[in-house]
């Protein structure tokens, strides 16, 4: 296993003080929607209302044909291009594409570092969330959960645990942009229960469409694309685990042997009742394919000299660091030129 | 009034034509959320359910503090500029900034449309829809509507009205490419009601971030945009009105008197019993501004050699040529370069 090295980190950095400076190129950009099923609805009440000053009363009838489970991707192709396949960027739970933008604290995110290395990225909002709209309620899906301040701050190992919003006590070294925290909380969103089959679907056609790809996942996302990438292993040039928060189909972990894979956590992470049982769980996932003939190279940052990591990582201080591993790691797979 | 000719468009599309093959070089783009407040929940059961395979069991504990009534925002700026002014893009009800992106038929939108003359965009998911997020209901906010299929089709002008979807007939001559209308409704996302004053300030709070701009704003988005001017005429360098679905505040035109205006409409909206009433106020509206000295453009397209336009007209086959009017207008207000 090659060890990633704070000179290394330290290169990467400057190549991206220097390029983020600079104007960038454009290929081409834009989005669309993908996925997505028709549901027949019947017997809902009718609405009327009056929608602004100035307008006409409008009746909604919402009887007849819902489209559910579609997914938003937005892209940007960069010129010259570097990347051998399109990157994706799958964001977590209670949370949307955003989270791979600009950072809270308004620097570049990874949605521009790695574009700015010439790779093809695809941002997404994973199916309910974002941009990919959700389902009516009750009818369709099941009414949604809703996170309040409190918690990010005290289950994402930004704060010392329960109860340490209300004292803002943060994790000694911790990186993340705490004096930000609120524009963080601006990006939270609903997350609805019940949906995986959707949204597993709707991944699925984002890469029929653009084609096999590198994917970049966080958190729920990572448990997600392990589990597409059982499905679909064809698809995935390779994988990259941002503190996935759960695995794949265990019995299934064959099938996963030919994507090299690259596993994440930041720091904090074996003192975290929670999150020390995840990631126990997931290195037990990533032996079996493993023990299949597959390659999963596991990273503990602050084992490679990058310290004080949240679960947000890219939103992180320090998140160009732990960026430039993940572009080493890939370059180092034959995918960058 | 100048009347813009088909020379004129064509003219334009030419330069759109060519410009879009190019690549496009942009100074910087990013986002963030602006706006919204705190709000404070208490008695509220707590829930707990098993994320996903491989997780431990999440506990969710929704009492606390909730940010509700934010904001997206993403911006892309070229290089160079020609732009006097940012210029944002407002959408309209049960739709997102995805309205001003790619069109269903994958054609550049709006957003691209004027990034590549050199204006610095803006596209905003408004308060409670897309990236913004929305608020628990019924705690917060009230429970959402939500759009079947066939309510677009028959009541944006696609259709021949009430009815249409059943059999998909289509307004003669229209120009909405009814053969991806499916893709269209992939994009369309929940409305709530009663949320006009958070939508308003997030918009206040925007241009006070990033200072006085040139708005284009549709639908909802325009009723909406002469509410937010009203409040903040400084904040205007110029408001661009297309198909805006109600009026701001009757009694408080002159508050819009010294913001240059164009007002928008396409096709078949004299025919249409609820259209034909929303701008019959709309220029009712307008001659009030012009009364207090305003100026209001009012530009009925197929009157410019322009017919066909549905409601969604920045997605319909010809969006270009709408634009390229838009375009025309503001480059004759000395807003670009």
């Amino acid at each position: 296993m090659i060890r990633f090295g704070a000179a290394l980190a330290a290169a990467w950095l400057a190549l991206g003080g220097a390029a983020q400076a600079q104007p960038i190129t454009l290929e081409r950009f834009g989005s669309f929607h993908v996925g997505g099923r028709q549901v027949v609805l019947s017997g809902q009440p009718v609405r009327e209302y009056l929608p602004t000053a100035g307008s006409v009363p409008l009746r909604i009838d919402p009887n007849g044909v819902h489209m559910v489970g579609q997914m938003y991707a937005r892209f940007m192709v960069p010129a010259p291009q570097r990347g051998a396949a399109p990157l994706m960027l799958w964001h977590g739970a209670y949370l949307t594409g955003v989270t791979w933008e600009t950072t809270p604290d308004g620097r570049p995110g990874w949605d521009e570092f790695f574009l700015r290395r010439g790779w093809a990225t695809y941002v997404t909002d994973a199916v309910e969330r974002g941009r990919s709209g959700a389902a009516m309620v009750p009818e369709i899906y099941a009414p949604p959960l809703h996170l309040p301040a409190q918690n990010p701050w005290e289950r994402f190992r930004i704060g010392t645990g329960a109860g340490s919003y209300a004292t803002r006590s943060v994790l000694p070294g911790n990186q993340f942009p705490t004096e930000q925290y609120e524009a963080f909380t601006r990006q939270v969103v609903a997350r609805y229960l019940g949906t995986d089959a959707d949204v597993l679907a709707a991944y699925v056609a984002l890469l029929e469409r653009v084609g096999p790809s590198v994917v970049i996942a966080h958190s729920q996302g990572g448990a997600l694309a392990w589990q597409v990438a059982q499905r679909r292993p064809d698809l995935f040039r390779a994988l990259v685990l941002i503190e996935p928060a759960g695995i794949g189909v265990a019995a299934e972990a064959a099938k996963l042997k030919d994507i090299p894979q690259l596993l994440v956590y930041g720091d904090y992470v074996e003192q975290d009742p929670r999150w020390s049982v995840i990631r126990r769980n997931a290195r037990g996932f990533a032996a079996a394919i493993q023990a299949a003939g597959g390659t999963v190279e596991d990273v503990d940052l602050p084992g490679r000299g990058i310290p004080g990591n949240s679960h947000m990582l890219m939103m992180d201080r320090n998140s160009d660091a732990v960026a430039a591993l993940v572009q080493g790691w890939l370059a180092r797979q034959g995918l960058w030129r």
